[in-house]
């Protein structure tokens, strides 16, 4: 299996984040994709290809014109105000504010394009967004013109981020805008299934009223885990998209016996759908040891997460997302890729 | 003129709050109402009370069961899960996301009951919103017994408080709490004339919709100043509210010829109304040394912001929100209060 990566992630570093009421180092940092990147290379998965370049171009069908521009200027904004910290939002158009009208100052604009305090801003993100959503596409694109699957090793990853909105370490929907490059380049239906130990609301969010894009998640349950605010089991789709929405909130403490049961009735679910393609967001902090998730899979699931998605014989995107315990979350990431191709 | 006011804001101290993308000490200190108490026995205003006990009872008219319910089970959810920092909100419910499905984990209700990260919780910050209420209460009975003016020294402040949400320095809504107070006693008509430098969210959401309440802002342009998504000059009120909400956003710089035409025009407006009381939502941050604001007021147009609604000639109760240049607070507050009294 080949993989699209691009260093300049490095850039996108040296933040902080709110945890627990205090101001911590980000858990998502550079060392996570490099970790997963060496085990590709111990275990000769296959290639590492750098991304072909399209620039933010392939986001528009998902993100709003608005927040796309928004995201390109705003380090330049903050910094414009002699700021050089880190840029974090301040206020949120919940309701009984205006989610309407946009402000002119970047304080207001961070909060007006946020779910949270979970997407900061340093000089090298948008370069880092771009190279990941690069990723995407170009894995998208191995995939469209022939191989069995592709993994693209994002960083940032995507799914928290919505139609106008960054959250929860992501800024452009990755697995969404690879979902949509495929459906602009031919495929009638496209699935994205969503193994990440946290619901990807952004991805839900981006679909909710389509029948072209099935999104399937399973996560831990939002009444107690981020982001708490979306990953219900009621939320079926909207509009012409009802029924295409299907979540699988499960509680603490699940392991691979409940989860990979509901893995397969996701899978089932998929299968029916009759994609012309499956999108994985790929994310690995349902492991038992991840320090922010309360999940029991072990090393030895994953691969039986690749195998079960082989089966549905269907061309697959890798597109990763979380995990955080940085020694394991490679061999788990790379296993379920190991475990895809049968091994 | 009296005074009412319990020490019990102490005890809402010791946290940190966002500025600037940093993590800083809170402007809003008790050091704040202090100085104003001491100012008040230096000039001689009048005797400072004690609040009568009622509880939070008297904000059950604005704000909704859950919402404070949430407020007065929050730090304890929070130690529950042995955290001993403030408690701090971590993701909102912006559009996108689910606002009807309160989620069980206390760092999902943070965010779901707030619209910003200023709205910190510590030990004593309950008790301490539940005498501020007492104090606007306590304060809103001496007008409604005859007094023509009484001044509720507030601590928290409260009009960025809205139905069911805390931001901004705000747990509860204190001007909103007395204007429902007035009206359940027999106040066919009630304005809240609110003249801190930042837009009154909560209080302008909380009687949008109503034609009993008229709300009347003066301050900062939402487009560059905080709340930034709520406050611009065409929010005229909706339904049986059309007409009773009125905006006076300004930019940077403005003076006092500005500024006291704004009010001029605002007090016509209260007369034309024909309110049985006025509630003055009274913050002093339009000086022109505060270190948060952007306005030109000098010491001397206190007296005349004062001077002008007194001329209002009706019942006027007085309730503290902001004003964060500690030296001058003091003065300034107190002038606006001396300057009603004709001094």
């Amino acid at each position: 299996m080949k993989t699209v990566y691009s260093p300049l992630h490095h850039g996108h570093s040296g933040y902080f984040e709110f945890c627990n009421g205090a101001f911590v180092p980000g858990f998502e940092k550079p060392v996570r994709a490099e970790f997963i990147r060496s085990r590709i290379e111990e275990v000769g998965l296959g290639p590492i290809l750098a991304p072909v370049a399209h620039g933010i171009g392939p986001a528009q069908g998902v993100h709003t014109a608005d927040y796309l521009a928004f995201l390109a200027d705003a380090w330049t904004l903050w910094t414009a105000m002699d700021r050089h910290t880190p840029a974090l939002p301040m206020v949120w158009p919940i309701p009984g504010l205006r989610a309407d009208k946009p402000p002119k100052s970047i304080d207001g604009l961070l909060g007006f394009y946020s779910l949270d305090t979970g997407a900061p801003i340093v000089a090298g993100t948008y370069p880092a967004v771009v190279a990941s959503l690069e990723s995407a596409i170009t894995a998208a694109d191995l995939v469209r013109n022939g191989e069995r699957a592709a993994f693209a090793l994002c960083r940032p990853p995507g799914h928290h981020a919505g139609s106008r909105f960054m959250g929860g370490y992501c800024y452009v929907n990755n697995a969404a805008a690879a979902a949509q490059h495929f459906r602009d380049n031919g495929a009638a239906r496209v699935a994205i299934l969503d193994v990440d130990y946290h619901h990807g609301n952004g991805t839900q969010e981006i679909f909710y009223s389509r029948a072209d894009v099935m999104v399937v998640n399973l996560h831990g349950d939002p009444l107690t885990e981020y982001p708490f605010l979306l990953g219900h089991a009621d939320e079926h789709g909207s509009g012409p998209g009802e029924g295409f929405n299907v979540n699988y909130p499960m509680p603490h403490g699940t392991d691979y016996a409940v989860w990979g049961a509901a893995l397969d009735d996701a899978c089932r679910k998929v299968a029916a759908y009759k994609p012309d393609v499956v999108v994985v967001s790929l994310g690995v902090d349902t492991f038992e040891k991840d320090p922010i998730s309360h999940f029991l899979l072990k090393t030895p699931d994953y691969p039986k997460i690749g195998r079960r998605i082989a089966e549905l014989g269907l061309p697959t995107l890798f597109v990763m997302e979380g995990g955080y315990a940085v020694a394991e979350i490679a061999v788990n990431a790379v296993g379920v890729l190991t475990g895809f191709e049968g091994e």
